[in-house]
């Protein structure tokens, strides 16, 4: 298979983004042909419909449509052909984030989360996943100050332990659980061992 | 099965959106609760997502999770809601036009485009299925003064072709073919007539 495909889950709070900012400046000094993309988003049609999600209120199988939209958007456009070039791509959220979202915490059926996964991301699973496993309160006290549309303290908890659940379910895929709760310096330092190794450096 | 759902399909320039209209004024003289509405749209959320649809390019899979979006947005919050308290409720366009645009035309599987209508609109079926069969060079006349994003000469002619296999494909449905050459006011007594029979006027 071409390309590596490392992607980053958690809830708000967790590092994602810190931490996916952080590879991807990383791997970059180090020689590699490396992207990063946050889902929904990084395409002009996906960055619409995230503002479109933000925007109304709806019931939970048509957010996740939409979220399965933006995701067949990027993936089509920017991710398989990343792929294809044999680029790293990383990406902030992706197909777990619906699933833990929009399956678990919000009670659509699982297996029609894992079809609409399956027809966004063309069937091509990420290589690494890595969760950044934080507790609630640390999660809280760092996203405080952010307008935030799907995080109550309630959600947040599902969230968190449907994260767990997945990395122990999806067996066949190469999912890590990192504990987030500490410094970002020594998160990366974790995460940069286990990216390493995968990519043979 | 409470409330009665009719969907009005074939391509543009064959008469859906007036006899959908004619139908619905009809109705309601007689006494019935009824709604009309045209997907996508029909909610704030889908009609914006009907002009995302319209302002973006994009590739069929995420067209298709787009249309669905809308679709879904629509069923939730006022089809299901509407069948509920027994209207008739009157589409103009609805599932099979995924299927004859997105499934047949542009060459989406077939079952793909089926689970994500069966998703969209949670499993309830139209009651009645009309479809206007029109030839190509009526309806190119009839819509040549419009702007329409997805009816060039050729598609028009698979997604014709694709209604009629539908219609003799999806045999535990009642769908019926309509010859919608003729004036409105012909057409209109055959659906009259169609219509009436299924509600037992």
């Amino acid at each position: 298979m071409k390309g590596f495909l490392i992607t980053f889950e958690g809830i708000d709070g967790s590092g994602k983004t810190t931490q996916a900012n952080l590879l991807y400046e990383y791997l970059k000094v180090k020689g590699f042909d490396v992207s990063l993309y946050r889902d929904p988003g990084g395409t002009p049609l996906a960055e619409k419909i995230r503002e479109v999600i933000m925007e109304f209120s709806m019931d939970p199988i048509t957010e996740l449509l939409l979220f399965e939209s933006a995701r067949s958007s990027l993936v089509w456009e920017k991710i398989l052909p990343d792929l294809c070039a044999d680029k790293v791509v990383i990406m902030d959220r992706f197909i777990d984030s619906s699933m833990a979202y929009q399956g678990y915490a919000k009670e659509i059926n699982l297996g029609t989360v894992s079809i609409l996964n399956h027809i966004a991301i063309r069937g091509r699973k990420p290589d690494l996943t890595i969760i950044l496993n934080v507790n609630l309160e640390t999660a809280l006290s760092r996203i405080r100050h952010k307008k935030t549309k799907f995080e109550t303290p309630e959600l947040l908890k599902k969230v968190r332990d449907a994260y767990i659940l997945i990395a122990h379910s999806e067996k066949e895929r190469d999912i890590r659980i990192v504990d987030a709760n500490r410094d970002k310096e020594e998160v990366f330092k974790e995460i940069v061992c286990i990216v390493e190794d995968k990519l043979g450096v």
